[in-house]
Formats: C-alpha cells, structure tokens, sequence
C-alpha cells in the first residue's frame, strides 16, 4: 500500500508535528540567548538553536553591528553553524527554535535549508514595536517591484538567462 | 528652502536612480560570475557585484552546495563581503548587480543592507524553469502561516517579549 507520491523538496505538513512539552526547553534556551545577547552587547534581541533528533545542535544569536554583517540574524547564524554541523546543505528533520518570528530573510533562508518545523516565540509586530524593520520589510516584499522603497531595475534578461543555459547543459550538477 | 523630512532608514526614491550608461559593463561581470561558477562547478548559476563610486567593492558566486551553507546566494556573498570591506552593516549609496531576480532571502537581506539600488537581469520564472525554489518560496511567504508548507508554531509570546523589554531598556545599544 502506498500514499500519493511526496515531493522530497517539499513535503506534506504531518500532524506528528505539532508542538509538544519538550519544545518549551529549547524556546527557553532560543529566549535566555536572546536576554543575553542584549545584555552583553553582542546584538540585538534575537536568539535562536536548532535541535535534531532532541539535541541542540547549534546556537545563534543576533550579531549584525558586532560582525559587521546584515545577515547576521540570530537565525541564519544558528542555521549556518546547524550545517556545518551537518556537512550537508540541508536541515532536513530539524526543528528551528526562534525568540522571535523569522524576518522574511530568516525565514527565506529556513526555507531553502528546509527542515522539519519552525517554533517561535515574539511576533513581527513585537519587533516592530522595539524598532526593527521585519514588518516593514514583509510589507515591501509584498509589492510590485516599482512600488517598493528600494530602487530595482530589470534588465538585460536574455542575456541573464545565458547562466541557466549553462546550468541546464551541465551533467554533473549538485543540484539544491 | 527644505524638502520633506527623510526617515534615514527608509530614504524617499530619487530620480536619479534610473539605469544609465555604466550599468550594463557592471551587470556583463555579474553574468559572468554566475556561468564561469558553473562551468567551475563551484555552485548555482548565479553572480553579483557590488558597485562603490562606480567601482566594484565585492563579488559573489553562488557556493551552497561547495560550502554548505544554504544562505551562500550571490547576493548574500557579495553583501557580507562588502560590507567586510566597508566595514558597516550598511551598503548605504552602493549598487548590487545579479544575474537573476533575488530571492526573497537575498532580497530582504537587501533590504537590511539598504543599498541605493538593486539591478538585475534574470527573473525568479527563469529560476523556477531551472529547477531553483525563488518563486515557491515567494509564494509561500505570501500565504498566512497555517498554509505554508513549513510546519510553523507560535508559542510563549510573553516570555519571548523580554528579549525585547531588554533591548528597549538598554541606554548604549547599536541600532540598525
């Protein structure tokens, strides 16, 4: 007996995967990374970890003025070093723990790195309340390209497509 | 005589930001960049550059696979490494040429690096026709949480605002 055919990149939410009473402990651990991140003056208010097979595996916490680096959201640190963990690109069976609602990049990034659930605590509006732009910026996302705030132009596409070209001649790809 | 008052963080579009004459030799290396990283095998057939002054800052290729790391897009590349030169979290007056439309992760870290403009010459459609995930993962982050496909989870949202009561109370915090 078989069930329908599951795409592997993206694969059917299961009910096994609602919140549980383990997942507290590792929401505290998300927040008390977050707290502390702030009080050292590392960062902003974020923290994140990332847990596989009921194991932290890796820990981020907001480091974008220290590292001098945008992306450097508690998040995306966390899921970076979740990798280099792994060895592998993927997070596939992990679960990712956030004090706070990914930004639409953290989010993006969480959903290229694909892993099984997405557990958070504050809000966008929480952030927007304490001065951050992640409302704002899924709000801009949202809009037609000339209507947003930033300044984006298209084009030269023929030209542009000449690398998908070459991607789609290659034999030996890594695919992702 | 002055203009309308400007948020710093959201500056108003200028005119002055059209594509003009330079772009296109900016946007020729961008492309470049994406087919010699596949010819190279290095990762995705992507590339982007970043312009200070007219001149290029930082570079960057697509390495998720070569790096595992699933944040490792061009523009992201190109951004951390820009901002390494700069040293600032911010690309405030720069260009960033890709080769394809960003993503919403690259986007969005875009919009935490506020550059003065984003060009590009392939579109998140020629990404989906080469098997890459850009304008699924648009669509997704459009959709109310409960219809994603990502298992997403919202919980301890009190406990979760303290990282914020922290930052907000904090009197030497770097805001960004």
């Amino acid at each position: 007996m078989s069930g329908p055919i599951e795409d592997p990149k993206h694969p059917a939410r299961h009910s096994s995967t609602e919140v549980g009473p383990t997942d507290a402990a590792f929401m505290e651990r998300a927040i008390a990374l977050a707290i502390q991140n702030v009080l050292s003056g590392n960062g902003g208010p974020f923290g994140a970890v990332v847990v596989k097979d009921g194991r932290i595996i890796a820990e981020g916490t907001n480091l974008v003025t220290t590292n001098n680096d945008p992306t450097a959201h508690a998040e995306i640190v966390a899921l970076r070093a979740a990798c280099r963990e792994l060895k592998n690109f993927q997070l596939t069976g992990c679960d990712v723990y956030s004090s706070c609602e990914p930004c639409p990049m953290c989010l993006a990034a969480l959903y290229w790195a694909r892993p099984r659930r997405i557990l958070f605590a504050g809000t966008r509006e929480d952030a927007a309340l304490a001065g951050f732009d992640d409302s704002y910026i899924y709000d801009q996302i949202a809009l037609d390209m000339a209507k947003r705030d930033v300044a984006m132009h298209h084009f030269m596409r023929e030209h542009g497509q000449k690398a998908f070209h070459a991607w789609k001649q290659k034999s030996d790809k890594v695919e992702y």
